[in-house]
């Protein structure tokens, strides 16, 4: 078993980041051919899916995650807190925090159109994100 | 590997239950400091996710899973077979049944506000639901 | 380790394929007792999840994924790119690619109303849809 952490910055709300070449260098750094790698986003206000990677889908996803939980709706994390994430808590919620994909000779058995991506929901971003990525097989 | 069965129950539907303190429990019997702890309920009107374990959250996310499957729509699950429960199954197969979290000297890696949950969603609560804990390390 | 893929064919968007069969096939074939399978869809616009495979139930959930995506929204990757599955991107997106399902006595731990499903989320259908299946254990 192989353990890094991977660490990717956010700009802000909606920053979606293709991690799949930070998961790739793990990958080779663990020597793992065949095997699976896990990945784990500690956050909660963050969340990890695969999706093509082009600006046109990632706008769509944005606005479907408006539908699920919508910006100027009344959150009662935010009439509690004060902190105004109400929404980023429930999005990464519904979506998640984590994944695991299948290794074979050392790549990632990613489809061609399909990378592996951190959503960042916050609305306080511009932050440090910590990504636990676990390496296992011969 | 360490396997065992984590049983919660809930009162009624939309039950958020932290079973952060119960997977920790079954990671100390597994005696596993560096690995991964794999949950998957055994039901198909339940989830389980990650979110920060705070009431205001909590009734931020049950409002979200109203949008997805509406309390009131026509569900044909229910005209089918009377049982009432459409939107409990279409809320717990979107949210998902399984989560893996890793482990570091024997502690869950999760964030500081991020707490491992239980959703029950179905309507006819106050249910024993099952959890199948996998624990994967040295 | 044991690796195998598996391979679907859906007709049409919206299918939903009922999957356990093919997954308890390879855990037999793996020969493994006691362990984890884990599932990974290697395209951006199928998705797997667990469900009661109850005709109903089916149709409610293909009802809870139009709420998210529309079918008839704008959306900006049918805009740059005119291939029309701007909407099956996004679904795909938010169920997620891969799950993990836990293995006893060489069979899937999943309950009884509880099946693993692939869902055909293209509009594009009547595709073939590659499945990685990796069963882990002894």
């Amino acid at each position: 078993m192989f353990r890094t952490i991977l660490s990717v910055t956010s700009s802000r709300e909606g920053d979606i980041i293709n991690i799949s070449p930070h998961v790739e260098k793990a990958v080779a750094e663990s020597r793992v051919k065949t095997g699976l790698v896990h990945l784990f986003v500690q956050h909660s206000t963050a969340a990890l899916t695969t999706i093509e990677y082009e600006t046109g889908v990632l706008a769509d996803l944005r606005r479907a995650l408006s539908v699920l939980a919508p910006d100027d709706a009344d959150y009662a994390h935010n009439s509690r807190w004060g902190d105004g994430n109400g929404r980023s808590h429930v999005r990464a919620a519904l979506v998640g925090p984590s994944i695991t994909v299948p290794v074979e000779n050392g790549r990632l058995m990613c489809g061609t159109w399909q990378q592996i991506v951190l959503l960042e929901l916050d609305v306080n971003a511009g932050r440090k994100r910590t990504i636990i990525c676990t390496v296992n097989g011969s």
